[in-house]
């Protein structure tokens, strides 16, 4: 063994063995919360005095909800909070986004069954001016999901069909509330993979999805939903059905319409069914978690990893380690490595021959630690401790939630800077005096972590407590370091609310104007998403 | 060796080398003919009457000619057949395809150096409604790229820049003339690799391969165009330059307006210039070429590969007999395999350790041949040999260019029937009378290839002669025949004039639709590329 000080899982001795103490984290994915009616966050309308519901928008009658209650049938499948006040409650979940940070005032929940059922209730909508909100798992950061005043919520969720499976092509067509995981499991058991996989899985759907052109944790070995999507069924506001359904890799006949959906925010159309060509899921996988000195030498390790381990390469995430003490501190797990470094990245590969696969990342992390880029490493020796593993990673949102509040920024940065935001957005919250150990301050620390391999940071503020000073401090100074860097200020989560504001540094005025032309366009009375996007 | 008859190159003996003699297919990608006034093909106008010149359009005169040369200054940026008649000669490339098939008016070709020329001339044109035909390397197999009428061509050819390239993000930045092949070739000094190929990258332009959404032969690995394109900077019709030039992997700040350029044909807009994602290059490649007995064992051959090969599979390409007879007879070189089977299949891997892939595919093929599904095959042992196997797939559409007229069909069809459109088309065609060995009959014969990674067919009818009858028998017969099976008219070679009247075959009424008023947003005046795409 010619490794310095790499040490496997196996030789860690037997207390608190981590994958049994960390696998709490496997199910900690972000899920809506169960808020009591006292902890009810502020109405987004308060929050936000300057957004002001347009008044082309009708008010709704119980005509408009006896209108939906025809189309829909099922008693379920409409949450009338119009006319029988006692459903307020049942409502409340798709008003506020599971941060708690959006709480929107809408009365009436549709939950349409059919294409044919989105078509007939955006018609309507359409007709009469009233103004609604596409909900999917309603797992999005930015405020997207949820209504802001009176919006009807369209929700996805019973449209959750897998619809068909090509064995031979790894053609999925999947409804538009089918939740991201049903359908990984599913192509699980057909030996394929969904190209897409996020921390929110078990609650996302498919939809949602596409229309936020989610990024996650194998963009970088599958790329994006822009690639992957062959075609989309789709509801424009006035109710025509875009049948644009393809299942074929190649169909070069006409503008590729399916693209405008992807990532729209449901702001010119509702999404309704999907067709997504699946890779075939590899038969090996390995983790390496190791720990790094400097940000200079985690791209080293990055570059090394692009050169060595190449095509089997599924992931190659960052952690600073105030992140990784955050999570140690949260679930009292023992950490991977013995020592602390400034820097820990998470590498997995996936493969076709498990044997072939070690052998490569045996030999990367052999190299990187002779040449002094890795300090400390450690490889999963099983299924087990691959899941504690990706815990570390994984587990960094939810101990975060558990601290306060927190201002999230997930950024796209050119490689090089990445990390400098946050040690530049540290230094200036310290410099503010904002910053410390003791209750006198606001914020506890300031964190990154995220995907490397598609330099994507995600930039967090945890707090103790709302401090008007600390939002002062923080914006617009982000966005402007962005934009001084060409980044986004958006990487993988979507304008929403959050970011519609801001869209001006990371697009010029040109883009701009065109995606209100297209807006307008698609959606010429504006019922679709309002107060939202661009 | 437990296989049963596979051989390797390097036991063949010593006659005739295959290396040596297939080495002129590897400069055999089409390129623009070079024809002598009196091998000029008919106008496009004379061969299509019913398309008639939009008398909207100004006709050109020496005004508009100076105020272009005044833009342009240098005066091989202009090349003027409007006052200067012996100009004729030097605008004939411009005016036709490669194939000879199509054959436009155009009397003035402009070359811009820049995208604020490119903006300036569209700004006039849109003014004076004089109509435009965006041109890259011309090696299209529509007519999408030469005029029909008078339109004035702007060919891309002079904004060939590699403007810079990212070494740890793989992000390319390129002007739209750069030729594929120069781009390619600069980021193998760079350890990168171009995400797409195909046989024309020594002719065709980026601007080109995006405006067309090319797929060619690493889309089964890379993806497609739609994937891995970052950012476009594109001017509209009416001059407005659009600066979507991200470089970014991750960027979901408003719709992704780069989407609608890709694959549009110049018809909403010119691509000025690109940024791509490029992948590292793989330090090992692999080919084997086998025989098999039928389409149900390509079938299985390809699910076997996939499985197998998995992230190393890099090209699964698909030759039936009469293309490798073909390839043969025209080149005199020796066919790879000792027998003949109705299919052949060329396998690609690409990988980053040449053990491991070496033990995969050889692994794999050992299998396929124990299991029957093989029946011969052969595996190239150095870059020359695999150049060499290489040539008996790309060399067919050269092949077939020598025999006389081709009738072309690039389509896409569901995997499992594939093939049977050529089998089908080749009963009709004899049944009809009109397929022989002898003169007598005008069809010499059905040839079927393509991509089969992608079901992308290339059907291909190898004429003597014109003669209106096989037209007549081919079509609408095949376009009805893709209909049924929902597969696509045109998979990878876009609308252009060929396809224009046919779209309806492969998408429906709304889609249709949809795309006109994209295009009249986007180029309310339709200078852009008329008379063609949609």
């Amino acid at each position: 063994m010619r490794l310095r000080s790499y040490r496997n899982f196996g030789s860690a001795g037997p207390e608190a063995p981590l994958a049994a103490t960390a696998r709490c984290f496997s199910s900690s994915r972000p899920r809506p919360l169960q808020q009591t009616p006292s902890q009810r966050v502020k109405l987004t309308s308060e929050t936000y005095p300057d957004i002001k519901r347009d008044s082309r928008f009708s008010p709704l009658t119980k005509e408009h909800v006896a209108y939906f209650r025809g189309i829909l049938g099922s008693d379920s499948a409409v949450i009338d909070g119009v006319t029988n006040e006692s459903a307020a409650d049942d409502i409340e979940p798709f008003n506020s986004d599971w941060m708690g940070k959006y709480r929107g005032q809408c009365k009436l929940v549709l939950k349409p069954g059919s294409t044919e059922e989105v078509s007939k209730i955006l018609k309507y909508c359409n007709d009469n001016l009233l103004a609604v909100v596409p909900q999917g798992g309603n797992t999005g950061l930015v405020g997207g999901s949820v209504p802001v005043f009176d919006e009807i919520v369209i929700n996805l969720s019973r449209m959750n069909q897998i619809v068909e499976f090509d064995e031979v092509s790894g053609a999925l067509v999947v409804g538009a509330g089918c939740i991201l995981e049903v359908a990984d499991q599913f192509l699980a058991s057909k030996g394929y993979i969904f190209p897409l996989d996020l921390g929110a899985k078990g609650s996302c759907q498919i939809g949602g999805n596409l229309s936020t052109n989610a990024g996650g944790l194998r963009l970088l070995r599958y790329g994006s939903l822009h690639g992957s999507t062959l075609g989309i069924e789709a509801v424009l506001a006035d109710g025509t059905i875009v049948d644009d359904l393809c299942k074929l890799r190649k169909n070069n006949t006409g503008y590729d319409l399916k693209q405008l959906f992807i990532g729209a925010e449901g702001t010119i159309g509702i999404i309704t069914k999907a067709s997504i060509q699946c890779p075939q899921r590899s038969a090996a996988q390995n983790v390496a978690f190791f720990g790094l000195e400097s940000f200079e030498k985690v791209q080293q390790a990055f570059r090394e990893a692009k050169g060595q381990l190449s095509e089997i390469l599924s992931a190659f995430e960052l952690m600073d380690e105030s992140s990784q003490a955050l999570v140690g501190e949260v679930t009292k797990n023992r950490r991977p490595l013995e020592g602390k470094y400034p820097f820990y990245c998470l590498i997995e590969t996936s493969g076709s021959n498990a044997d072939h696969d070690s052998e490569k990342l045996g030999a990367f992390l052999e190299d990187v630690m002779e040449k002094g880029i890795v300090s400390d490493g450690t490889l999963a020796q099983d299924e087990t401790q691959i899941k504690a593993l990706w815990a570390w990673r994984e587990g960094i949102a939810e101990a975060l939630g558990h601290l306060g509040g927190v201002y999230k920024y997930d950024v796209s940065i050119p490689l090089q800077e990445m990390y400098q935001l946050v040690e530049d957005t540290k230094a200036r919250v310290d410099a503010a005096g904002l910053l410390g150990d003791t209750d006198e301050y606001p914020v506890r620390e300031v964190i990154g972590y995220g995907h490397m391999g598609d330099a994507n940071l995600h930039l967090n503020v945890s707090t103790r407590r709302f401090d008007k000073r600390v939002e002062q401090c923080l914006e617009p100074f982000i966005y402007e370091w962005i934009e001084k860097r060409q980044g986004s200020i958006s990487a993988e989560h979507g304008l929403g609310l959050q970011k519609k504001n801001y869209i001006g540094y990371s697009r010029n005025a040109t883009t701009i104007g065109l995606m209100k032309g297209l807006k307008t366009h698609f959606d010429p009375k504006g019922i679709l998403n309002p107060y939202k996007y661009i």
